[in-house]
């Protein structure tokens, strides 16, 4: 790749968009040009603009570009990356589309949307078809592709080699949920110091309904969601990045743990997804503890990509237990959003 | 009642041991006059040996007392409560039982004797009968009953009006624990600040087995298990004190989500264990909001004693969701014998 | 006393107002009749306006309260107790001065004022004197009074009778204070969790000035400044209550460390402050151990009241190095409040 | 350097040796070929023997090296890294040293020797000198050099420049210092979770005497100490990695606060240490803010080795007041023995 794609970072100043600039610094193949916020924010600079929060330094490039609005007018390139809250990026993610920009994004605004996938480059790279027919329905040039909800993601990616060798009947799921999730300020200190918080709002029901979207399978022009129940209880937990997920599955095939642990271990991506620049280093990585995944320990793993999955044992109703790890702002959201525009770039689906 | 009650606390330098000495700080029916340890506190003052955790100031009569050996020979008493780590309360606790003392314990060591109650006075008080059976099988003067495991709890008080009132068949529970269920020093620092560790040793097997022995039946001169199958995950979190846990279950009769709250609201203690010094009050709180209950703030509801519901929802394989919380150190543990020294001692079965 | 005095509450769901809420269940004197707050919680009752946040649940009473506006038209009474933010506490305090009510200020907004006195009462109860004089110059027939800054207060109190006995030269000090003390929802949990922050706005100025105004004397009609150096850094760290202090101190009078000891052990209140309803128990609590004061463990002590001093040695530099711990919401605010209102109502200051 | 130099690291199974051999990773010029440790898991594999909990993985070469006795009959190279506990490093490091293997060492066992360096090269690569005459004294035709305790580090660093600028007469810090440093398990989750232990055994006097000698100049075959006496209070706070320190200083010139900053910003370090592996880039790192530095934000800037000062401003008493940040167990520990023996080397002393 001679020269590098251009792209741009929308709500650029929270923590998500923080994150996208923090994994965008030396990309092999973006480059990070225009960085857009509300307006309190623009017309500064954005080292001047954005209270950084991460404790990775912000990069020296990004401290200089002047921050712009949220719109095509003033981002217009062949991809931006969308930070927006929901309500927001609901009415502004389109605009960029219909311009021929590529919205690689973290909001949940159009993840029910039959024509946007949620994709998950190692386990749902095929949903990237769907893109043909969003193109054609919405009359975009460019388009929308989602990342998954934070708690969704590691659970998701752990349950394909699952529902692949041995389908699955039913979920009981229960998360202990980083800060880092709710954004900044988010959570008080007085509310999560020494404490849980047993309620998210809205996040029970994500995770009881995009896993299926993202588990489904692209068949006659749209996505056919996977066919059991989740049932998911949420929690906010004093951790700062990190969700762990305590997965009970009833499966369609009678196996043995030795089955299920071989299937986490030998988890292929598929062919489009699994050498790209962003690809987790390992998939999945299976820790045969029963003290393990913590956050604080295995969250880095494959620089925060890796879905680590242990505490492998059988479960008295259903037929497994075990407890998933995924890094919520790296693989959850900036992260999952930059390997899914490596992917769309590498299909031929961005305009340069 | 004109004179106290003389008793005595085993392994009464340690974090449950120290629970028992606060609690019984002003108690209306008993006087602490004995405090055992190990050999390395023996024959010091307790003031000097013990390095107190809690909150509250150590109790000023507490400090004069000589630690002696956990020896019925140096602790001969009507009633002495036990925070012995299991193995030697395996050894010890019979020859208190058999001395004529009853032993009122935190242990985990005879949970599974099948003429030893674990009792939750609030809830089962009649297993109190198999004491009976205890003497006479055994040739014990005293007797032993043990508290409950502190994550079975609070989840066991909340199941009882749901099994009376509709039947239970499955459930699924996942804790998030607080780090003084692990004693003193117990969890490191390094393990726990900032992360989740998603394992105890032996605590999914514990709540597994211990809520359908309490929520069992006396009959035939025997205690008949409730029946219905648990699957349990179990958590360590940043907190200090109170156990969360998550609780999905699935009943016999299908009821509305109405029908459920008033079985919280509405639950009343058996008579014998209704107006006892220790009885919590109320001895379920139900409260009906979504991001309750909560450890920090809720934990000292009823002094600690009281369960705490809430977050009830529907589920969408079992029936319902909710969440409970219970003061593991007080409910939980020291609390918890205490109710239960009260009980046996209004029963009768106390020598004085 | 046959009838309480009937008092208010101003900025009562607010952390603070919480605080004085909590702290006034059950007073022998005091009777809450009145709560005011903003706008948005005006015409509400106050169990629905509130987020209540303390561990103590709120007192039944309480909840029936209708919120009212933060005007003596609202809230006609003898005493309020202000939690008011400093900018509206500024002009809505005089108001209520002018029509009689004495105001028990947490504000910081009149504690520069020549003619209000930040009283401690068990260190400076003589600087009531002042009130005189106040109600003289601004012709109010109430008064306002303010409680100490909360990091302040309890090194304040533990320099009395170092003061006193030997004289003080030079001061340096370091505070280690929890968030309760910035409100809720106060500092962000991203920010303090796992973290330091070096800076609190405006702090390092409030210890090195108000310490001076309280240790001074009342003569000739005014309050004279101790005349002494103050050099103070305050930092936030991810404690919920009870601020910790390090303090450097030089003295006049060359003296020994158990002349030191001596001093705090033998501290007296001063007449008319030793045996009001909040007078602490002790005033002063020395510890003679290294590892204390923490506030986790000694923040309780005296009802959260007293002042704890510990870790004492011989300083290098200056002469003498010890901490202090004070309860910043108790001692340190609302606590502070109404002990101030004790003493006032004592001493004949109150209009009823 | 065609072929690197293998070396060996004493007590590698605890934190601090933990420490050594993921910063040993990928070493430009050291290989790790031997790991030591005690008797409990000598014999066994490091990967099996070795309770990780450090959140970087541990390197694959690690774990399949067998742990030997802490002794130059199994550990016989030409350079070895010491986490060993002081009284074991009191004993074995002269073996060492003895056997003509240079101990680069993290225990404080031998700081206090007039002829081992406690060596910071960024400031004082000068004082290796010492070496000769250490060998002559002690026969060794190794030798043994100490990095700093680190708590000191930071502070010491960035009092490198005011020292030679404008001279230093007196100084006050009071540390906050992250739970990593006193090992695994080391403290209690129960003793730190929201709390501050305002004692750490020893730490007060290491800080007050240390800097004193790292300070000092190598003249006629000595280390002459820095002529200026330093207070210090040491706490422990809530945080796992990264000691802040508060510092006002009183200096021999009348300078202005911009003159303080240049010397932060301007500092080089010697030729000997300025390009060497582990260099840090920057060696001060001046953030002209008053809310840092922050542990969790800053410590892990320039790898963890920089030291950064923020927060400056004027002092009541002394001259400037500051806040300087270093990682504890990177600069302050491991890291910084490696950059010892990286100067070593590159002087020559190491015997290969």
């Amino acid at each position: 790749m001679k020269k590098k794609i251009p792209v741009g970072v929308l709500a650029a100043t929270g923590s998500v968009g923080q994150r996208f600039i923090q994994l965008l610094d030396n990309h092999p193949w973006f480059e990070v040009v225009a960085l857009s916020a509300s307006e309190r924010s623009q017309g500064r600079k954005y080292g001047e603009a954005c209270h950084w929060i991460l404790p990775e330094s912000m990069p020296e490039w990004a401290k200089e570009i002047e921050v712009v609005p949220n719109s095509p007018e003033f981002v217009n390139l062949p991809i931006v990356f969308s930070a927006l809250p929901s309500n927001i990026a609901k009415e502004v993610e389109p605009e960029f589309a219909k311009s021929g920009c590529f919205v690689c994004s973290n909001a949940s605004a159009y993840r029910q949307d039959p024509y946007v996938p949620i994709l998950l480059p190692e386990i749902n790279a095929d949903q990237i078809n769907i893109i043909n027919i969003q193109r054609e329905k919405y009359n975009w040039s460019g388009g929308i592709a989602t990342n998954s909800n934070c708690t969704s993601t590691g659970m998701t990616i752990a349950l394909r080699p699952l529902l692949n060798n041995f389908g699955i009947k039913k979920l009981f799921v229960v998360s202990l949920q980083a800060i880092s999730g709710a954004g900044y300020p988010g959570v008080s200190g007085m509310d999560i110091l020494g404490n849980v918080i047993p309620y998210i709002k809205g996040e029970d029901e994500k995770v009881e309904q995009e896993p299926l979207k993202m588990l489904g399978s692209y068949k006659n022009n749209k996505i056919e969601f996977a066919d059991f129940k989740i049932s998911a209880h949420t929690n906010r937990v004093p951790v700062i990045d990190g969700h762990n997920v305590c997965v009970s599955v009833e499966l369609e095939k009678q196996v043995k743990i030795q089955d299920i642990k071989e299937a986490f271990i030998n988890y292929k991506a598929p062919a489009s997804s699994s050498e790209l620049p962003s690809t987790p280093k390992p998939i999945i990585n299976f820790i045969d503890k029963h003290d393990r995944p913590q956050p604080r320990i295995d969250r880095n793993i494959g620089k925060g990509m890796t879905t680590t999955v242990g505490h492998l044992r059988e479960d008295p109703i259903f037929d497994f237990k075990f407890v998933v790890l995924s890094h919520n702002t790296i693989r959850g959201a900036a992260g999952g959003s930059i390997y899914n525009a490596e992917l769309l770039y590498n299909e031929g689906y961005i305009n340069i």
